[in-house]
């Protein structure tokens, strides 16, 4: 049994959903797991659907109303009116995904992707720490 | 140490929840870690409560009020109005889960049941891909 | 590879959020994967910012909105009203955190912090299992 642990940096332009199955589409074993963690209280990972873009949008919305930006709400704003529902969102999508590695792949299905979703309305570097372990 | 993985396949009949456990009752091995993936976007993975059915019920009533099918509220219905409220109930619940395995038992709490959150309104067939590590 | 499986019990004194992080702060290895899995259905476990106080006051005052006591709404209410909510926001932020261990230490970002999420108005005892896998 073999693990490696790193971690990748992405950055975000914008609030949102953007894919980071590319950084780990090579995992350099054939059976094991993957996990992956968001460094992070405003930004998650989330599986979601890969093909049509207006999921993504809908995702979006979606969350935007039942997390919305209303200083009224929220006691805590040092950062602005997008932080407290930044803070919801990514308790409410979480920040942690365990991958089983099957035969050389990420046990993904046919229409799932991994996305680190972005909360925060600025572009923000996120760091998100890996571990893989299998042989 | 040890790893084994796999896929296993629910049938699931409608909406709503159903167990997954007793596919994983027997880990073989005694202390490990056993972690599920559901290869899906419009079904999920969640703990809950194992006993009283109302609870499932009212669970199922719950995700319908704050996810709800409402074709005005969304760009996404390629597959119908179930469609992107499946994505929405998934993204909310997630599709993974880890379990520690203690002593040659996972290690549920007594009220804890395993589930399988099918999000669609028709059948259909699941997919879970297994990964279990241990000695 | 080596592996450690243990569990740890928590006093919660009332709803909200409280630290786990001191407890599995000392891994006793330098790389792998350490997991929590909280063995309850009323209570979960987040990852949340662990400076300013009014976050978690913000975040408890979210969920009593999203998931809200109304005995109208839910058919189940064997233990009181705060039963059903409890299960449903235990549902909504999870019950398993699955962290990498990087060179010593968990690979939390700097305001990250572990917590228990007590959805229950009164004191409970609630038991989180451990795994630490790695070298």
């Amino acid at each position: 049994m073999k693990q490696r642990t790193g971690t990748i940096e992405v950055a975000t332009e914008r609030q949102g959903l953007g894919v980071v199955e590319r950084w780990v589409r090579e995992p350099a074993m054939r059976e094991g797991l993957l996990t992956l963690f968001c460094r992070h209280t405003s930004a998650s990972l989330v599986i979601q659907e890969n093909a049509a873009p207006a999921v993504r949008r809908d995702m979006e919305a979606y969350f935007a109303r039942i997390a919305p930006e209303d200083p009224a709400a929220y006691e805590h704003d040092d950062e602005g009116p997008d932080d407290m529902p930044a803070h919801l969102r990514t308790a409410l999508t979480g920040v942690q995904l365990a991958i089983p590695l099957i035969e050389g792949r990420l046990a993904l299905g046919t229409w799932q992707g991994i996305y680190l979703f972005e909360h925060r309305r600025r572009p923000h570097r996120r760091s998100i720490a890996l571990h893989l372990i299998g042989e």
